[in-house]
């Protein structure tokens, strides 16, 4: 078995630890006999492993006692609806801030329940900076403001937190998330889709400040209803139990690595050896302003647009897989998860270079 | 390693080839060099893993070629709002029946979203019996008509379809489907939860006839959107893909064991032993109505409930788990579904005659 260096966007590399514990286990969690996926969630095995998650998550981001973590299904894009089902009435008006193509998913679904005020559009740049907070134009009274801390496709990440007084900041952390710290008291809601930073895809985790539990119109799905998931420890249904196991692993993992601050040191680290060599390069190029740069997803581009196919095939010859930029901007992308590493970079940059120099 | 006989209601036991291949393929599938959990859904090693499992799945149950074959999240409660969702206007009326705990959930979702008219309902048998259709109220014009061919807490199922004309026929087959071959040509709507006969929970399956893509109403949440997944391949968004990979793996295992005809008789002959093992004692009791004994959940009680609990722990100590019944029951429930074995159920029969010399 060799394993390749995974740039993919998501569903994402993870921890080779994790996936090797996952083996060990598959037949036979803990001595009981059975796989994880083969269950009962209400069962005392399950709860252990669900109970623990939640533990260590709270841990690592220093969740307050007040915010409920929920383990749910169907991705930041079934929360792009339960967004505005669980914070808005039909008749409130919602703010969010257009930053790429996953504000623009959020914003499409939110306007089918409520009304949505484009506060900021980074259209102006092409979707390659932020506008700062000083141009936006907030509703003084709106259910929430939705931001993208992280937009994976053209690479651009916020780094600060908005600023919004009693207007509930909700945000999806999907491609950011427990890749640094952040104040969670910032926020009202965090949610964020498992397949980039915490597991396999089809777990989505929802932080949500328990005073605004109570604000959800009277018909929401009840796979979408945080307070009937609060208070059901996420099994008003079946929860996605084996993804949440998983992601139980890659949270232990990460405080094994000494926890977000040391996440945030590698990530540091890998996005600026990795910008240094694009901005250092006549081949090279990331179109993004410099203060947003995405430290889990960078882009560039190759001078000649004619190279990029060979580009892909000798990176998959090198055993370097998922660098094609998401195919509505083409170019290239590599996407530098919690689980890759710095020398997993540093082996993409000596391809690079060497590319460089035979075409360059 | 020792495996036990797992008799859970779902998640439940898996074929033990399928967890033995998900293993050997965990780190590296197929030689690509990383897992299933870990790589785009979007490229061409998990399409083919999707395509060849709809393929599969279309071959077991003989999916006509005019029906759509989804692979969505949120499990059957899910779909318990996407039915009206994608069915009825808010002043149609649909009809339920309604023969237990999971009809009940689901037709409490479906009052959220149109006029719900319970057709017929069990209460009179305390659900141990499910009315003849003669007796059924309904409602010529209905949006549709739904039911559970299965119903996992009590035990019954449906051992026939019911007839309604031009009214769709929606059927939650979460705990029985690909348990035998059905007349999918019958239906409007099949839709499964995985977590019993096809995989890992996280998954649901939906089987709709394909014009009736078009009856949703404006607004529906874009994870139940079930035309928007039928154009995008159930890629609307990032999919549950790792638990849609290990179903493919079980559609697989069931075409080696000869198919759905081949479950059939091994699912006939496991419930017949099993329910004549109980008739023939006399510790033993199953109260359902002969004509309507689940093959896959078969229930029973202790003639003397202060056994109960000595009855589960022999069983764990016999390494037999997951016979409790449901929580909102109580007494014992024995789920045999696709994976569980003759011998499996010959091995708890041994174990419950024991018990008896024992007790009785």
């Amino acid at each position: 078995m060799s394993r390749v260096l995974n740039f993919s966007a998501g569903p994402a590399a993870l921890p080779v630890e994790v996936l090797e514990q996952v083996r060990e286990e598959l037949l036979d969690w803990h001595g009981i006999g059975a796989s994880v996926m083969e269950i009962s969630h209400r069962g005392k095995a399950f709860l252990g492993i669900a109970q623990q998650a939640e533990l260590d998550l709270r841990e690592l981001l220093s969740i307050p006692a007040n915010y409920k973590v929920l383990f749910l299904q169907g991705g930041a894009t079934a929360q792009f609806a339960a967004v505005p089902l669980n914070l808005s009435l039909r008749e409130a008006t919602a703010d969010y801030v257009n930053t790429g193509a996953w504000s623009k998913k959020a914003v499409a679904e939110a306007r089918k329940y409520c009304s949505v005020n484009v506060a900021a559009d980074a259209a102006d740049s092409k979707y390659f900076s932020i506008p700062s907070q000083a141009k936006w134009k907030l509703t003084p009274s709106a259910a929430y403001l939705h931001y993208t801390p992280n937009e994976t496709i053209s690479g651009v990440e916020f780094h600060w937190v908005p600023e919004t007084g009693d207007v509930p900041l909700v945000a999806d952390f999907s491609s950011t998330i427990l890749s640094r710290p952040i104040d969670v008291s910032r926020f009202g809601v965090i949610y964020a889709g498992a397949q980039k930073n915490m597991g396999p895809p089809g777990l989505v985790v929802v932080i949500v400040r328990d005073d605004l539990l109570g604000r959800a119109r009277a018909h929401v799905p009840a796979v979408m209803d945080w307070r009937a998931m609060a208070a059901d420890g996420s099994m008003y249904n079946t929860p996605a139990s084996f993804s949440w196991y998983v992601a139980g692993l890659v949270f232990q993992w990460i405080k094994r690595q000494g926890g977000v601050a040391a996440m945030e040191k590698l990530n540091r680290a890998k996005a600026q050896t990795l910008y240094a060599a694009i901005d250092g390069s006549t081949l090279y190029r990331n179109p993004v302003d410099p203060a947003c740069r995405s430290w889990m997803n960078v882009t560039f581009t190759l001078a000649r647009a004619e190279l990029d196919a060979d580009f892909l095939e000798g990176a998959k010859g090198a055993g370097l897989m998922g660098l094609a930029g998401h195919r509505s901007v083409g170019g290239m992308r590599a996407s530098i998860y919690n689980a890759m590493t710095l020398s997993g970079v540093e082996a993409l940059i000596g391809y690079m270079r060497d590319f460089e120099r035979r075409h360059g």
